[in-house]
């Protein structure tokens, strides 16, 4: 029983809607995940979230399980609870915030040991521990245990931490405890497409619910990207959900979808927003700038979030020079209304089978407006 | 015609409950106003300011003449407009922010001379210049510009302010343009109850809409605060809101009501907020006590505010560890919803004839707690 049904397929490209369902509801995809790091989405209430338009936000096991503790957090209602969102939650595994950590963490076939970058104390996470803790969070979709693949790096070594993923992914499906999470699997294999090819056979044969690709977004030129993609999911069963981990800017979500991707997460739209760079449908919007001064237009003057509802941009320039905390609430907010509207507009040209016209304007009115907007 | 109601008096103390009439609404007194200093009442959204039970909020006329400007606020549509805050908006006339300033300000009979603390510029603020930047803000209770006194003063140096403080307030009612916004009065006179007497009946000779306090809570002792208080509100028309600035902790709003203040605004229960302090019904609660770890209770159990109904301490402890800044946002909203709620309480026991009663109560519960609480 597949936890995810395919709604639509596009006649000519490989975008699709579907809808997963989760112990805490269904998801429309294709979908963003906003990114909730430490149990709270930066800066935007829960009821915010929601109204924004997110279905479901992504929670990160290493930070939680270095403070306040998933024990805790059990003990708590879970991270549902805890934080105050009934919505559907994914929570990574950890690996790639280990895998960050670099100088800190050693892997061994057994699993990561990693000293905390709050304390230093010394930590150790198996592919084992990553299902208990996630099943102790409570998240609705938990993701394997994975080892990242730096970039550029030779084949050998992608080749070998691939294979260790592989085999921490059947640990990590043989742990599961029956509590009906569902369970992703992650495909590495670098820039390397045969390695792709393979590191997505094993998972399919090992069985995920799910299947994310991983290491993507890592410094590697676009085009690499989009190629990586292109040779991993034509691998990957149809009747599950694609997960493109960690991108990216609205131009990648778009040539994600186009190339069958169903759910994106990445801290752009939250980390922009507190820096002050605002996504619209005509580009990207510096909001400090002068120009904006005296601007009595909202942000995005097509956009219905909250903030474009009841904020010009002369009053968000002014919140963001004042480094008001309000300015980090109402920007995230409309970043990630951007994200969440501009996939609710694909779903629907899925749907009505309008996806390449859908793209096609998506970066005609970018190229039009480039020169002129924004002034 | 007086926008002033009184519609309660306590049998058995000078406390009591009134309604004033603003261009944007009514106001229930006693009432606390949170400060919204840059336009923004710090992490908090207007609409949960609503839901949390405040009725007017506090703009700052010396920080917005700064940044961004009164004209370009007149221009977005005032302050109401340019912030998206449609109920009552007191803004001070800049006289307290201005002596804080000390070195880089210069008092002469024409106004001060001031120093902007953002880039140093030269900047000068008559007592004229004060009420055409608070109409060009729209605010609906505008304050007359005054001459702070440093505590301690001595007699002549208070004499002298307090003098000063006098003409400037002619001139600022001579200045009124017919706005249909209210102008308050500020008594000033150190810490010499003839002064105070002699600035609340000059005020008085020449007419405001209501009389504010100033030069309390300048670091004075509390009973000589209170002494003043006590010094200068049976001076001033029974008929008029009486306004004590800048105070204060809760105990200095039930010993300022009881001596007749209707009006108070204070720093407090923000800055605290985002400090992790945070005041509740049995006395104030240090969120980032690890005695809260895995205190799965909310901030206090008899509150009914936002973040009580649906956060546990822990997760407060958790956010604040984490420096998130919702722990700022939900902080906030707890401490206002407590001060609202204790003047709500306050209004509900004079309105009953039972204000000495609440007054013991809540003293009691504090001290039968003191020992016990937050264990």
């Amino acid at each position: 029983m597949t936890p995810f049904r395919l709604l639509h397929r596009s006649s000519t490209c490989a975008a699709r809607c579907g809808e997963i369902s989760t112990l805490h509801g269904a998801i429309r995809t294709p979908v963003f995940m906003p990114v909730g790091t430490q149990a709270t989405v930066k800066g935007v209430l829960p009821e915010n979230l929601k109204d924004l338009g997110a279905q479901i936000i992504l929670g990160n096991t290493y930070h939680l399980f270095i403070r306040p503790g998933h024990q805790l957090i059990r003990t708590l209602g879970g991270l549902h609870g805890f934080m105050h969102w009934q919505g559907p939650i994914l929570t990574d595994s950890g690996g790639f915030q280990i895998f960050s950590l670099r100088e800190l963490a050693r892997i061994t076939e057994q699993g990561a040991e990693f000293r905390s970058h709050l304390d230093g104390s010394r930590l150790f996470l198996s592919p084992e521990d990553a299902i208990q803790v996630q099943e102790a969070l409570g998240s609705d979709i938990m993701m394997v245990l994975d080892t990242c693949i730096p970039y550029p790096a030779t084949r050998q070594e992608a080749a070998e931490a691939t294979a260790l993923t592989g085999r921490w992914a059947r640990r990590c499906r043989a742990a599961l405890s029956g509590t009906g999470q569902l369970l992703f699997g992650i495909v590495q294999g670098g820039m390397y497409t045969d390695l792709r090819k393979e590191s997505a056979q094993e998972l399919v044969d090992t069985g995920f619910d799910g299947y994310a690709i991983g290491g993507l977004s890592v410094g590697e030129p676009k085009e690499l990207m989009l190629s990586m993609l292109e040779a991993t999911v034509p691998h990957l069963p149809t009747d599950r959900p694609v997960y493109l981990m960690g991108v990216g800017t609205p131009e990648d979500l778009v040539e994600g979808v186009r190339r069958g991707v169903d759910m994106f997460d990445c801290v752009m739209p939250t980390r922009n927003a507190r820096n002050g760079m605002l996504f619209t449908s005509q580009g990207r919007l510096v909001i400090k700038n002068a120009r904006y001064r005296d601007d009595p237009r909202p942000v995005d003057e097509e956009c219905t979030c909250y903030t474009c509802r009841h904020y010009s941009r002369a009053y968000l320039r002014h919140l963001f020079q004042s480094r008001e905390i309000l300015a980090s609430q109402l920007n995230s907010i409309h970043n990630l209304h951007y994200y969440c509207a501009l996939m609710a507009a694909m779903r629907d040209a899925i749907a009505e089978d309008r996806f390449d016209e859908f793209r096609r304007q998506f970066y005609a009115r970018r190229q039009s407006e480039a020169g002129s907007h924004h002034r």
